[in-house]
């Protein structure tokens, strides 16, 4: 079963307009979330941006917040979901085609739970990144249907044989094609700082507070490419990567080229909160 | 009908997947042509972009070519649109969610035509733009689904009544949200040349193409903001929008205030060539 505006119904009984502006514009937001032990990771954060998101763009939402609540909790237990991930998206639905907002139309939800193992070999060990420009457009605090900047870093990443591309506008560092990142640097974190540079990441606020937590000190400021690949220890976050450690950047280790201490400690944290979520 | 791969089916037999690639990365392409008395106004230029378009994103196109050409014109036979606009779109497909391109998927091409009068109105008086920060991705080349740049500064447009919006690049106008931009000074033409930065439209390069003929010099290099509010003549090209003239930037007239002479040359050249399509 599948989740359809406010219903869960089988897949082959949703039926998509030709004319969704989803499909003809990339107009609609979107968000993955991480089922632990059937619970969801930080669902309220995630529905916050959702809103937020929705918002910025004009596109109502086609059920209430409360509502999409309690439908996701429906469909991972329909689906014995029990760790995994939810993807659901929200578009402004069908209109006669014009790049203008339609004055009306019926947004449309669709989504699914998947079993997805976590990557765990990747965060024991590490993944190698390649660095690539950032194309993409000036919104990227809006997490969006128009995703094609991500998926040609990425697919440029993968030809390279790396895990993940992370990316840069004229050398100061942004982010990765679907994830943030972090660098380490004298006992300190630093990260690109929110605006709308980088999509501010449910995982990077989580990581954010855990190295509060932990007295570590976070720099929300730009960083160069230089200043990258000189780091002590580099990770990247998303929901799907948790804490994920870089070890080897286009081609050249960091640092001693293994998982750091900081990485560790915070991948420790983050799989502390899993038991009380 | 509409035409659904290489098939003209009817619009409510088409299933569009939730996971087209379309739908949920905005990962496709597309073209808008113009019918003018059952004829397609340069067809073989948009099958060459389409086929460019496709081919920077890696996308197989569902049908060659040859057969698109007469698929194009079957459809506009059985739905009778002699005179409005087609539009059709490839996607890359459905495949589980992931940025990465999948190694199979199959392409899904679904268009249609409308009827849709010529804007002859706004042609012989000239319209109103405003100006607005080109917040788009860096490959504007390609005419991609993804459109929430174009749709943000259209609908900027329209709530302060205005016809379309220029965009700049830090003061370098680029083009229209989805249009390209011309400017006469001094009897020249201006124009941003072609690269990432614009798309390199139909209309555009015919325009071009009749200035030579005129011996209208063309300059193809980037403008200013401040030169483009100094013209003695504005414009904009389109498929739909044709030679459209622009009479007021964010609410200052251009020059006199009415269409310039130039503007109502091209304009007639391209009236004259479509009595030989």
């Amino acid at each position: 079963m599948i989740l359809y505006n406010d219903q869960l119904v089988k897949r082959g009984d949703v039926q998509i307009g030709i004319e969704d502006r989803g499909y003809q514009f990339g107009d609609g937001v979107y968000e993955v979330l991480s089922v632990y032990d059937s619970k969801i990771f930080r669902l309220k954060e995630h529905l916050d941006r959702l809103s937020y998101c929705a918002q910025q763009l004009g596109i109502t939402l086609p059920v209430s917040l409360a509502q999409l609540e309690t439908n996701l909790y429906q469909l991972i237990k329909t689906e014995n979901v029990q760790n995994g991930q939810l993807y659901f998206q929200v578009t402004r639905g069908a209109a006669e085609r014009n790049h203008l907002i339609p004055e009306s139309s019926q947004s449309v939800l669709t989504g699914y739970a998947t079993f997805k193992p976590r990557p765990i070999e990747h965060m024991e060990k590490g993944v190698s990144v390649i660095t690539t420009e950032d194309i993409r457009w000036l919104r990227c605090d809006i997490k969006s249907l128009n995703l094609l900047g991500s998926v040609l870093a990425k697919q440029k990443a993968a030809e390279q044989g790396a895990y993940e591309a992370i990316l840069h506008r004229n050398g100061i560092v942004t982010e990765g094609s679907a994830s943030n990142l972090f660098i380490v640097k004298d006992g300190k974190l630093h990260t690109h700082p929110t605006g709308n540079l980088i999509l501010n990441g449910i995982t990077r606020v989580a990581v954010i507070e855990y190295a509060n937590e932990l007295c570590i000190e976070v720099m929300e400021q730009p960083f160069t490419l230089d200043k990258l690949k000189r780091a002590d220890e580099v990770f990247l976050t998303s929901t799907v990567n948790e804490v994920m450690p870089i070890i080897e950047i286009d081609g050249k280790t960091v640092a001693s080229g293994k998982v750091g201490e900081l990485t560790r400690r915070l991948q420790q944290v983050y799989e502390a909160r899993l038991k009380h979520l």
